[in-house]
């Protein structure tokens, strides 16, 4: 049993809602399917999710509406009338969108909510229609009664584990089952989203409620490169990737599904597969538990920017028990969330992301750091990037260090910093934000020779 | 000006002494002698000091003491004879020890420094009259005399920053100045003695008071080595490092010099010299605040063992601001210091020196690492030695880290964890002890090859 979920380029148009169709019927095992608002047709086009928050603001701002829910309701009509779908969907996608207009106002704090999952929602009702019309016996579910249940945080909605349970009883309808993700449902009933990633929370969640065999994710990619192909050419694509491996690529730079969207599917046991609707005989990227069978050493090369280190010197610090925590004790004091500490012995770094820093926020920090830990330096410096090779196989490679860093220093590049061996699954580099394309090339020509 | 300082070997034997004198009076700008108290004349015998600690130990217990006193006396005495020094020093000298026995035992919180003390004091008074009897005009100075005020800590004494002004009057004198090393007098008047490296801290300080040209320390080694000459055969002297890097190479393993011995010297910008009394023809290794030329990048690699990690994984871990400082809390807590803490994305170790461990401590580690910050998984791993390899000029030479971990990875040597970039000056790598003396090996090839 397989849970299907579509990205909103996978169901912009007519013309992608027949590939959707295709990619069901051809497999018996994929019984439910999660689906997002329609996305943009092209790159001048507007997405129905970003229609609606336009609504919202006009009508919160009790502004005439009329137009907004035209153009929506005309985005579902335009896809309705192009599969020949019969009225009686389109009657009831009208009516709902109309009736977002007679929310509550005042201290409804669910409101912006109601209205953002409307793209969701009234795209599962139009798509299982549409399925039902072509010989593929569907049914919509709404997440409430799927008992998708969340916490009441508008626009962070958690799960609530009773829910999976719930979730189960879905395995019991013979018809394909439509989803709308991106949402759940509060115990007082009110519609609350999830965060960024929304619909693949969903479908991450519906695959371990339903304890699916695999949850199968199709964006408009085929699958996950090994590095940006912005930078490499025609990179290769990664069958294989263990959850590991996939959460410490999508800390740097890798962000094809949200690491929040993994959790569920992770923690129940579910691999994943991202493939492409628009070429579906591709494989793609398969995401599981544990390797299938022996992989080279590294898998992917990642990349992000905009880090900053903190350097710190100070005589003798490495006597004083205490200092390293009182270091962390002021940026977190100022909210600031550490990502690496790499540490001499009279001296320490402390890496960060940039835009957590204010110029308040810095000078306060050399200050306390200055009259407080009385260190004889301390400094920001800027414009780093953070560089990952990742493979869980890496640590039965003895040599891969090695390697890295000549291919690096091979091309005149400097490692500001390494870390290595916290994490089994990645090497980290800190380099300049200006070497950045020119490492990940050196790296990729060393770990991905071409044949 | 110079400040010479003669460790216990240098000063153990009346022939030992005839070298000293040499040196002395080998260069005209060698105006203050620090000395030790005498040390072993060969592997069976019994340090003045150590001689000095059964007195104490027979004296407070109120034993009879007088094999004691005699012992220690004979020990000069013998010198003194095999010296031809007129016989007014001996008389100064035992009384001076036999005295010791008249010290009030009750609330006398200097007692024992007093006693240990001893040795140095005079020794100091031995040489100066020796040099006197041979033609070097000598005058001894006690510690009091000198300006050497300290805190009132038994066997911790810290200098007070008012006496380097007093110190620097001894200019004054016409005559060679000896001053007994490793103890000062509180401003109350009692005998208090440093830590560790006694008489190199006294050196540093009359150094750094006198304001000296040079601070040369005789020990009985050639200098330094660029590794560990149990390890390595014959390994290269090293002819010039920086303060920074010795201070690198001896956190990790180089005892030739106790870290804190360097920091007045350090602080007046007092270059240092480590010579050999038994070949002082040999240039040996020069202490500096900055290279006078470019050297190559690594002088020195030294090892540690000793060494623990508590890995620690958690899923989102990167995404809980206070988690590291939460972790750095427990060990404080628990009066531990950290000493690296590589971090993965979910994963984070921190290093620490394993005699910091009891029992009783790892087990609270680990359970408050479960229960409070609810980790996935703590562990504490053992057997670790820290590997580094030091220069300042490394930052320079894009490749060394690359020549580095391709000779360890060469040799079959799995780099547990790399730590660099946060000192400039050295790079670290975390392996298993059991292929320490294999990584020390393929690194010193590497580094250091033969011409």
């Amino acid at each position: 049993m397989k849970v299907v979920k579509f990205g909103g380029s996978s169901l912009a148009s007519a013309q992608q809602l027949e590939k959707v169709l295709d990619i069901v019927k051809a497999d018996p095992e994929r019984k439910f399917v999660v689906v997002s608002a329609p996305g943009k047709r092209d790159s001048q086009d507007t997405k129905v999710t970003d229609a609606l928050i336009q609504y919202y603001k006009h009508y919160v701002a009790e502004k005439n509406v009329t137009a907004d829910q035209e153009w929506i309701i005309e985005r579902y009509q335009a896809m309705s009338d192009e599969l020949g779908l019969k009225p009686k969907v389109m009657t009831k996608i009208a009516q709902a969108i109309k009736d977002l207009a007679k929310l509550p106002i005042q201290d409804n704090l669910f409101l912006y909510d109601s209205f953002l999952a409307a793209g969701e929602d009234n795209n599962a009702k139009l798509i299982a229609a549409y399925f039902n019309q072509n010989g593929l016996p569907a049914v919509y579910v709404h997440p409430k009664e799927a008992g998708i249940t969340v916490t009441p945080e508008p626009g962070n909605a958690q799960i609530i584990p009773s829910s999976y349970d719930r979730i189960e009883k879905l395995r019991g309808y013979d018809e394909v089952v439509v989803i709308p993700g991106f949402f759940g449902v509060t115990a007082e009933g009110d519609i609350c989203t999830f965060s960024r990633g929304g619909s693949d929370i969903t479908g991450s969640i519906v695959a371990a409620g339903v304890k699916a065999d695999l949850y199968e994710n199709f964006t408009d990619v085929d699958g996950i490169f090994s590095a940006h192909p912005g930078i490499i050419k025609n990179p290769q694509s990664i069958s294989e990737l263990t959850y590991r491996e996939m959460r410490e690529l999508a800390y740097a730079g890798f962000t094809v599904l949200h690491d929040e969207a993994l959790i569920p599917a992770y923690r129940g046991r579910i691999p994943l597969v991202i493939k492409n609707t628009n070429n579906p005989s591709h494989p793609g990227t398969k995401i599981v538990l544990k390797h299938s069978r022996n992989q080279q050493p590294v898998v992917g090369i990642s990349a992000d920017d905009g880090f900053v280190s903190i350097t710190i010197s100070k005589y003798l610090m490495n006597r004083e028990i205490g200092f390293g925590r009182k270091v962390l004790q002021i940026l977190e004091d100022l909210n600031i969330g550490f990502e690496h500490i790499p540490t001499g012995i009279d001296d320490m770094s402390v890496i960060i992301r940039e835009r957590q820093l204010t110029p308040i926020k810095e000078e306060e920090i050399l200050r306390q750091l200055t009259h407080k830990l009385e260190v004889d330096h301390a400094e920001i410096e800027r414009d780093f990037s953070i560089l990952m090779i990742v493979g869980e196989n890496m640590k039965s490679h003895i040599g891969v260090t090695a390697t890295a860093a000549k291919a690096l220093s091979d091309k005149g590049i400097n490692i500001e910093m390494i870390s290595q061996g916290s994490s089994e699954v990645s090497i980290l580099f800190v380099i300049k934000t200006a070497q950045k394309n020119a490492a990940i090339q050196a790296l990729y020509e060393a770990f991905f020779p071409k044949n």
